[in-house]
C-alpha cells in the first residue's frame, strides 16, 4: 500500500472509532477552545490503534506536543500510525517489530523531553527511571492505563523509587467496570472466535483470574453457552465466583477438563508444564492478560515434538510427545488485540476520556503533588459517566432536597 | 404456645441455621478454648433471628456477657428469643411491638453498660450519643452491619460527633459481596413470591438503587425471567447497570410500566405520590432497604379511597380514587425479613463471622484507636473467605515463589 | 375456622387468582352469554386450588354441571373447596386425606355420570376404564393436563384400551412452554426456598429430567445462582442441556456432588438406594414430577437409622447409618404444590383457558371423533396466546399481503 | 495464489473442520467399509465450506459420485472448492459470482443426472421441477437443509407439485435445536462483531423472528450484554419470548429504539421503508435469514442521498436525506456466512451426520416412498446425538427395567 492510501485507510478507521467515542469528542471540542495543554510535551506509550488516535487528537487540540510509541509490538495498526503522523504527531511504532525496536521506539518517544507521560504497562516509566534519568527533572507526572502497570508502580512507590506523581487511570470506576469488564470480556471471546471459529456452547472454558477483566471474560463465555471454570488465588474473589454460579477449582484440576483456557491474572506461568501435561487433545490456550508471560510458551515449545504455525489465523498447533495437540493463540500475547481488534471504541471512550481529563488535572495540580500513585479524582469519574449517559440518551434520577437532607442527617431514626 | 415449646422451637431453628454456618461454628469453637472476650459486656441491636443466635452463642462462648435488643420490630422470631433467654442471654425483643417498645428495648439493652456495641442501622449508637451519654465512657468501640448505618456513622464522624471507634462490618468484601448481593437478592424475591405467588417471568420489575443489594435483587429478578428496569442517582452505577443489559430510566418513566417495584436505596421517598399517580392497576410495591421510608406509605394512604389489609399474607391493597389497585407488601418494611425469613444462614455465616472476629480485634486494639469509622482489617476478610471455601470443599491455587517475585518486581519488562 | 370464614377465605383466594387470569375470565364472560355447555355433566379430577376454581366458574357459567375431586391429597386448599361448594359445585376433596379417601373421592365425582372428564395424571380415566366401566357409555371425551397422564393415555391407546377421545391439553404449546416451563420452574424453586430457606447461589443443584418442566427448573435454579447438573436418558435432550451450558452427568456421578436434587422425569426411582448411598451430608431431595415415585422414599426409610419429621415446614430429616443426614421435602410429593402454592395463576390462566376452549370443542365435535389422544386444535392455542398478549398490553406484527404471498410461493428464488 | 497453494490451504481448512466433526468422521469411516452409496449419483447445492467438504468426503467414501454447486454466491471458500476438486468431486462454485453464474452452476451440478439431491434453500429442487424436468425420472429423493427450503417444499407438496420424496433434515431435533439455535446464534453475533467491532453490552438489539434461529440469536445477544427486543407475528412465539424476559414489540416501535437489527424470519421486507424512516443515526442492519430479502435493501438505496461502501469489512454506510447514517452489513445477505465463517464445524457435525444417514435411508427406502416431505426417522436423530455425546465424553443414564415397565404401564396409580 502506498503511503497516501495508508493515511486514508487510517483516517477512515479513526473516523469510525470516533463515532463510538462521543464523550472524548466532546472533551476534545472543549480543549480546542480552552487550550489547557498549551506548551506541554507528552510522551505516550500506548497501543497504536484508532481509539488511541482519537485521544491523541483531543490532547493535541488542547495544545500538547506529542510523541507516541507502541505499548505492544503486535497491536500497532500501521495505517493509523500513518494517519497520526500526517496530523503532525510523532509516531514511533510499526506492527510486528522485535524487542529491540520496541524499546528503541520508547526511547525515541522519550526524546521529546516530556512534561507528562502516558503509559500502558509501565515500560516507558520504567525506562525513564532506569535508563533515561536525565529526563526526570522535567516530568510533572503521568497516567497509567493497566492493572499490571499499577502493580509495578505501587511496588516502585513502596520502594521510594517512583520520582513523580502517577495517576492510576486504570483504577477509576469507569475504567475498571467498563473497559476491563465489558471491553476485555467481549474482545477476548471475539478474538478466540476469529482465530478458531470454535463453537463455545457446551465447551468448558477455564478462566484464570477473577478480577474485573476475568469477570468480564467469564460472563461473556457463559453468555455464549460455555460452562465456565474459574481459577483464583484470592479467597474472596474465589468465593465470589463460586456464588455467581461458576465452578471454582485449582488450575491442576481445571487443566484436565478444559476445552479453552484464558489467562487474565497479571501474573506469570499461570498455565505451565504441569498443566500442559494433563490437558485434553485439542485444548485451546489464549492469554488476555497484559504481558505474554501468563502461559509458559517456552515449556510448551520444549514439550512439543513438532509445531505447525498458522494453521488458522493467529493459531499455532503444538504436537506433544504423546500425540496430543495443543493450540496456542496469538503466540500467548493479548488475544483480544492480536486476533481481534482490542476493546471496542465505546469502552475506550470512557477510559480515554478519564485520561484526557486526568492530564489537564495533572497539568494544573502537579505543583501540589508529591511522587506517588494517585486515584483519578472522583468528580472526573462521575463526569465521564454523566457525559456517556447523556450521549446514550439515558436519563437518571436526581436527589430531591428532602433526600439530600436525609442522607446527611444521622439523627433521623427508624 | 407454652414457653418450653417456644424454647424448643427456637432451639430447632437455631440448630438448623447453625448447619449452614460452619465458619461461625468453627470460630465459636475456637473462642470456647481461648476465651478472648472474658469480662466484656456487649450491647447488641440486631435482627433477633436464628442466625443472630448463632453469633450470640459464639460471642458468649468467648466469654462475653450480652444484652440483645431487636433492630426491627417486625423481624423478631419469638421462639429464638425464648431460646436465647434460656441460654442466659438478656433479650429485649418481641415480634410486632410498637415504636415505644422498640426504643425501650434498646434502652434496656444499653442498661448492661456495654464495652462493645453491635448495631444494625445505627439506632443504638444514636441513642447512646443522644440519650445515654453517661454510658459513653465505658464503650471501647463497636460494629455496624448495614449500609444505612455506615452512612449515618460517617456523617457523625464528619461532624466530630462520633465518640468511639466503629468497625464498618458492612463494608467488608465478604459482607458487601455476599450478604448484600446474594442474601438480599434471593430473600427479597423469596418474600415477594411468598406474599403474592405472582409469576415473575415476563413481568417488568423496577429495582430502585444499584448498590450491592440492588444488584443482587436485579440479578435474581432477571434470573426468574423478569424484565428489569433500574433507577439510580449515581451516573457510574447507572452506566454499569446499562452495560449489564438492564433498562435504566428515571422513576417517573419506570412508574408507568412496572409490574413490581422494589426499593433498595437507603434513602427516603424513592416511590412517592407523583409515581403512585401513574402506576398500572395491580402494581406491587415492596421495600428491601433497611428503613420503611423508601416507599411513601403516607402518600399512598392519602391517595387511597379504601384499603384492604391482608388480602394475602403481608399484602395490603390500596384502591385509588380512579379505581386502580396498588398492593403494598409488608407495610413498606423490609420485605425479605417480613414476608420471607431474611438472609439465608449461609450468607449470614460470612458477615457474622467477620463480626465475631472484628469484636476480638476491637477488644485487643481499641486502646490504639481514635473515634472514627474503621474498615475491617483485610486479613479478617480473607480469613473468613478461606474458611468458607474450606467448608464448601473448594480448593484454590496458591502463588508459586516465582509468581510472588513477579508481583513484587517492577523491573521485569514486557 | 367456622365454615363461613372458610368460604370467605376461599373466595378471597379465588378473587386474587382471577386477577392474574384475564384470559380465562374473558372466556368465562363469553360462556355466560353463549351457554355452550348447557346440559353437560363434567367430572373433574384436578388440584383443588384457587386457579382451578376460576376454571370451574367459567365452565359453570357456560352451563355445565360439575363434580370435582382432588388429583393430589396434599394440594387441596380447603377454603377454596368450601367456596366452590357454596357456588353449587360438587366438591369431593379435603387436604391431607389418605389413599382410600383419595380414591373414594374420585368415585364420588364419577357418580355424576359425566359427559366430559377432566383429568390430571390419568387416575380418574383409569378408574373409569377399570372400575366404573358402566359409565363409559355416556362419556363423550375428556382432557388431560399432565405429561405423566398423556404417557399413560398413549399407552392405553396403543393397547386399544382407551374408549373415548382425550384431548392432550398438556401438549399444547401454550401449556408446555408456559405452564410446564415457567410455572413449574418458579414454583419448584419457591417451594424449596420456603421449605428450607437455603441459599441457592453457589450450590450444586441436580435436575433429573430435561423436558419442558426440567428445563424450567434448571433455568430458575441457574437464575438463582446455582451450578446446575442435568441428568437425562434421552440423548437429544442431554445434548441440548449440554449445549445450553449445563453439566450433564449420569445420576450416579451427580449424586456424589449435588447439594439439592430435583426430580422431574415422569418416571419412578430416579433417585434410589445406590444414589442415596453416596450423597453428601445435608443433601436436599425434592420431587417436582407428578407422582411421588421419583424419589425412592422407601429405600430412604430403610437406609435411615432415625428420622426427624418436620424439622422445618415440609422438611423431614433422615439420618443414615453412617451419620449422614438427608433432607426429604414434602414427603417426595410435588414440592411446588405442597411447600409452595403450585403454579402461579398467570400460567394456569393459559392452560386452563386452553382447557375451557377444548371442552367446548369436544362438546361440539365429539360425535366426529374416535377414541384416541388428540392434540388441542392449533387455533385454540393461538387464540389463548393472542388473548394473553392483549391482556398484557403487548402488540405484535401482522404479515403484510406481500409477506403472505411470499410464504406461499415456492417459485420465488434466491 | 497458485492452484497447488489453494488446494493445500483448502485441505488445511477441511482438516481443521474435521477435528470438530467426530460424528461425521465416524460415519464416513463406516461408509468406507460398507459402501452403502455405491453407484449413486448425487447433485448437491450447499454452502461450499470446509464442513460441507467433510460431508462430501463421507458420501464419497460411501461410494457416491458427486456434483456440487454453491447455495450462496458469497459463502464459497475457493480454497475448499479447489481441494474438493482435487479429490475428484465435481465442483461448480466460485466466491462472489453473479446471479447468472449462480444458476449456471446449479444447472451444471444437475448435469450429473442425480439419483439423490441435497439442497439448501430449495433452489436446486425448484430448477429441477421447472427447467430440468427431463431429469426427474432418475431422482429417488433428496434432503433439504433449511427452514426456508422446507416452507417452499411443503407449499409445493400442498399443490401436488413435488415429484419425489424430500427429507426435511432441517426439521430434525438435532438440526433445529443445535445448528439453528447454537450455530446461527453464535456465528451471527460473531459476524456482526467482525464487521463492526461494536460493543454489544448496553446496546439495544432487535431480533426479528423467534424461531429456533431467532432464539439462538437473541440468547447470544443477551449473553453479550445487550438488551434484546423481539418482534414476531406468531402469538405463541411472541408470548414465549416475553416470558423469557425479552421485550416484545412490533417492528414499528422497535425501529425507533434499536441500535442493531437482526432479521431471521424466513420472510421478506421485515425491515422496510417505514422502519428505516424512524431509525436512529448509526443503526446497524444485519440479516441472518437464508435469503437476502428480509431487509428491503432497495428501499434503503432509494432513501439514501449517498452511500459509502466498505467503510469496514462487509459494512456499507447509507446516508439518508436528513443526515442519519444507517449501516448495512454483508449487503443484507447472511451475515454469519459472509462476515464470519458460518456455523462452527461442531454444529455442522450434527446436521451433516443426520444428512449422511438420511441419504443412506433414502437409498434403501425410496422405492417405498411417495412424493412428499418426510421427517428424518427418529432413530437417526437419536443416533447422531448419542454419537456426539460419546465424542464429547458425556455419559447419560439408561432406563432400568422397572422404569421401562413403569413407562409402559398405565395401570399403576398415584
Amino acid at each position: 500500500m502506498v503511503v497516501s492510501d495508508m493515511v486514508e485507510a487510517g483516517e477512515r478507521r479513526i473516523e469510525w472509532a470516533a463515532r463510538s467515542m462521543p464523550v472524548l469528542e466532546a472533551i476534545g471540542a472543549g480543549f480546542a477552545q480552552d487550550r489547557p495543554l498549551d506548551g506541554l510535551r507528552i510522551a505516550a506509550c500506548l497501543h497504536v490503534t484508532a481509539e488511541t488516535a482519537v485521544l491523541m487528537g483531543a490532547l493535541r487540540a488542547g495544545g500538547a506536543e506529542i510523541a507516541l510509541a507502541a505499548s505492544n509490538p503486535l497491536s500497532t495498526q500501521d495505517d493509523v500510525a500513518a494517519a497520526l503522523a500526517s496530523y503532525g504527531i510523532e509516531v514511533h511504532a510499526r506492527a510486528g517489530v522485535d524487542k529491540d525496536a520496541y524499546y528503541r521506539h520508547i526511547h525515541q518517544a522519550l526524546d521529546i523531553g516530556p512534561h507528562i507521560v502516558l503509559d500502558d504497562g509501565c515500560d516507558l516509566v520504567n525506562i525513564l527511571h532506569t535508563e533515561r534519568v536525565e529526563l526526570l527533572g522535567d516530568v510533572a507526572g503521568g497516567c497509567e492505563e493497566t492493572t499490571t502497570g499499577i502493580i509495578r508502580l505501587r511496588q516502585m512507590a513502596s520502594e521510594d523509587a517512583l520520582r513523580f506523581p502517577m495517576v492510576a487511570v486504570n483504577d477509576t470506576r469507569t475504567k475498571r467496570m467498563f473497559d476491563n469488564r465489558y471491553g476485555t470480556g467481549q474482545s477476548t471471546l471475539d478474538g478466540i472466535m476469529r482465530a478458531t471459529n470454535v463453537l463455545l456452547a457446551g465447551r468448558t472454558v477455564v478462566v484464570a483470574g477473577f478480577g474485573f477483566c476475568g469477570r468480564g471474560v467469564a460472563e461473556r463465555a457463559k453468555g455464549l453457552g460455555a460452562r465456565v471454570i474459574v481459577t483464583e488465588i484470592d479467597p474472596v474473589k474465589a468465593l465470589d465466583a463460586s456464588l455467581q454460579g461458576y465452578d471454582v477449582r485449582p488450575m491442576a484440576a481445571a487443566a484436565e477438563v478444559g476445552d479453552v483456557f484464558i489467562t487474565v491474572t497479571g501474573n506469570r506461568d499461570v498455565v505451565r508444564a504441569e498443566h500442559l501435561a494433563v490437558m485434553k487433545d485439542g485444548a485451546i490456550l489464549a492469554n488476555a492478560g497484559h504481558f505474554d508471560v501468563e502461559i509458559d510458551v517456552r515449556a510448551l515449545e520444549e514439550m512439543a515434538r513438532e509445531a505447525h504455525f498458522g494453521i488458522r489465523p493467529n493459531t499455532d498447533e503444538y504436537v506433544l510427545q504423546d500425540g496430543r495437540r495443543l493450540l496456542l493463540l496469538a503466540e500467548g500475547r493479548l488475544v483480544n488485540l492480536t486476533a481481534a481488534e482490542g476493546h471496542p471504541a465505546a469502552v475506550m471512550d470512557m477510559s480515554f476520556s478519564a485520561q484526557a481529563l486526568a492530564v489537564t488535572w495533572l497539568a494544573a495540580e502537579s505543583a501540589n503533588l508529591t511522587p506517588g500513585v494517585y486515584d483519578v479524582p472522583a468528580d472526573i469519574d462521575a463526569e465521564v459517566a454523566r457525559l456517556k449517559l447523556a450521549a446514550t440518551g439515558i436519563d437518571i434520577d436526581a436527589l430531591t432536597d428532602e433526600q439530600e437532607d436525609y442522607l446527611h442527617s444521622w439523627r433521623l431514626g427508624s
